[in-house]
């Protein structure tokens, strides 16, 4: 019985590894290669715990983490929609609901269930953990693109406009991080990496 | 001031994104390719939380997290040394103190110490989180090689004493994971992907 429980969960454990082969639009520093989706939700929750002190609200430190680290996993089935292209984004939320409930009806019933909530609050954006996780979702590919000479931005010809509507949802978790970002912003309009 | 000392941490962000080109000898599920330091840290982090209800002590869950986030940055300066490359390991420890000096350097004084502190809390592996970190550090790659078949032992001609030395510290973090490795370890052993 005890087994059967962690057997499942390394199901799960084993099932997720996929996210290692799920790739982001956003580089790496250095552009050398396209990140996935495993490397941005490490990035994320060290950035978590390093820049927490910038939260606008306490949060639970250990639970923003996990929603962090298991906030893609549903493009195991659904693929990644990059977040300026509004054709990949139609009907990509009945492929994240689909896949949600495959992936996490692998783990132990319970367990299953608590961490689909994880995943829908974060979706939700209501609780200071998700506001804060989005801030960090919307600051890392930032800070690469940034250091990049904002090579992702150039090739998909993004505008300030998408860009600023998408990160300024960051003022929600992050007054600070958000007055950084549009610091970010306007030197990579500057530059011409960013359309006016 | 307030700005300098998120440029610190944005310093150290940008830093430890090497991680992700840093490869270990272990392989993703499928055996496509080697998984990186990133990408072994997400999957530890993720354990730690799904697995926790097996750990010997209690222990603080965020704390633990963040430690098997950044156990490995060091490699960034020091590289990876192959668990079972007694070569290798020599003089890794002169390194791994270096770079360990430089990296956490680059963050806010206070904060670069904490991290500090918390990489060598779980090198020593004295305290409940390092030593549950320490049995997710072998468990997950002990996960992917037996869903490869043994591919990384097969390549390596890794002996049962030594995977079982090596092993045995997860004891000291869960008896529980403990009884599920030396299972795993028996079946490869009978599949013939451990030499005997």
């Amino acid at each position: 019985m005890e087994n059967d429980r962690l057997k499942k969960q390394i199901d799960f454990i084993l099932e997720i590894d996929k996210e290692k082969n799920i790739l982001r639009q956003t580089h790496i520093t250095g552009y050398e290669r396209r990140e996935n989706d495993a490397e941005h939700a490490w990035h994320m929750a060290v950035m978590l715990y390093l820049l927490k002190e910038y939260a606008n609200e306490d949060f639970d430190l250990a639970k923003a983490m996990m929603m962090a680290l298991i906030h893609d996993v549903v493009e195991i089935d659904a693929g990644d929609a990059y977040a300026y292209d509004s054709k990949a984004l139609e009907h990509q939320k009945e492929r994240e609901d689909a896949a949600a409930k495959r992936i996490f009806a692998l783990l132990p019933c319970e367990q299953g269930e608590e961490l689909k909530a994880l995943f829908y609050e974060f979706e939700a954006n209501e609780t200071a953990e998700a506001k804060f996780v989005h801030a960090m979702d919307n600051f890392q590919p930032l800070l690469l693109n940034d250091s990049n000479n904002g090579g992702d931005w150039r090739a998909h010809s993004v505008s300030f406009e998408q860009i600023f509507n998408r990160q300024k949802l960051t003022e929600l978790g992050s007054k600070e991080i958000w007055k950084k970002t549009k610091e970010l912003i306007d030197e990579n309009v500057k530059k011409g990496n960013i359309k006016e």
